[in-house]
């Protein structure tokens, strides 16, 4: 189960990058940086674990998490200034994390024991929720509407190989690595 | 208790069809309209199932309720351009479909034993928190709240048609009938 | 632990008043003022509920929060054509609810004994959300982000405080007036 952990720590980053990234867009000060980091990074997998009624929510487990999410709102707060383009790097930024984020999630629903249906959807709510919250609390039109197509063809590969690989009898972990790389 | 997941079904179904309505109406692709049924017909019910803090969220236990918003979702994609004016579809559609949450939500909050204030809010939870949602992130101003008056008479009729019935002795799948019906 | 139930009531009482003065600036009817009142008074402390995997969310297992919100809301329907700029209000109470609240939902997580990193952010979580949903759903960008400064100040004050006198041996109550009192 090593690489699971990390592929967690590693979308928690990303999608904190993204929602730093639009408080940038909206002017915010440094509050607003945070929240819609922590927002952005914490409300997918807060959600699945939620839904599947997980004894307890992953980052009050580990407040590692919160820590990452915070220097990933500092290190934008100091740099965006520099960033050309901030919207293309949210979109960008936003599909790598939900190629990291959706086999995740599949990993916490498989652990659960979930049938392929649910590990699927699992995946999805992981993906893009948070994305969803950042742009609905910025009063924006969620990005995993308007480019629903990107988004889905980096969700389904990532699933896709998830599955087929654990499915080929491949331990979690190795399932897991190829969804990531895909 | 054979009404209560017939009922279920029907709200699931018809909150599908509005939110791809919703999808349509934004000129969303093929993706955004499944998201948007799905969020529409299956955010109300999880709410009550976390506020309630039940075992199992009803879609991660019977996954069909997922098979059902697809099709909806599909059978707009195809067809929505054939629809005029589908913003009053919406409305007509989301008010029938909150007519039919409603006595379902209560149903729910019956079985696990809550008071009569709790069953109320139930029903309303279930009933207006999936049409929230789809209008949150379609970046509208909540249908709920704008038409406050047309949905709370259909919540209150299916409500109160819902507890007459209860109190009298009938059975609970009477009751939902009646709430049905009104 | 006379006090955290008070605390509880007063928070709810305020950010009930805000949520019906925002339903007063968007024009809604009467159902719209008790929607909103309700959704900002019970949001932030039903996500800490969830959140921490308690058994009961606190307005369930005790009906009468819904009954102060519920009163709030009609006393704003009544008289908030006396009220002059009620956006300033609006902000005004928000940041004393925000004073309230920050410590109840402290009280609640160091009831559930988590560690400090935990209770600081369930405070902010119960101090923040109900605002954020009622903005959300009103269609505005969120107080919290653009008066984020304001807040934070209100929000550090009463986490610090009531940190400290706890770290002091002060028993709970006193932990907590002292922070509701900053």
């Amino acid at each position: 189960m090593s690489a699971a952990p990390l592929l967690d720590y590693a979308a928690v980053w990303v999608f904190a990058l993204t929602g730093a990234l639009t408080a940038s867009r909206a002017q915010l000060d440094i509050v607003g940086f945070i929240f819609l980091a922590g927002l952005t990074a914490l409300g997918g997998g807060t959600m699945r674990d939620l839904l599947l009624d997980r004894d307890t929510v992953f980052w009050i487990g580990q407040p590692g998490y919160l820590a990452v999410a915070c220097t990933a709102a500092l290190l934008i707060f100091f740099t965006a200034h520099l960033v050309e383009s901030r919207l293309r790097w949210v979109v960008w930024l936003d599909a790598a994390a939900l190629g990291v984020a959706v086999p995740a999630g599949m990993a916490a629903a498989l652990a659960d024991g979930q049938p392929s249906g649910i590990v699927i959807v699992m995946g999805v709510v992981t993906g893009t929720l948070g994305g969803l919250m950042r742009d609905v609390v910025a009063n924006e039109v969620p990005l995993v509407l308007t480019q629903g197509e990107l988004y889905a063809t980096a969700a389904c590969a990532g699933a896709g190989a998830g599955l087929i690989a654990a499915a080929l009898g491949a331990g979690p972990t190795a399932a897991l690595a190829t969804a990531g790389v895909v």
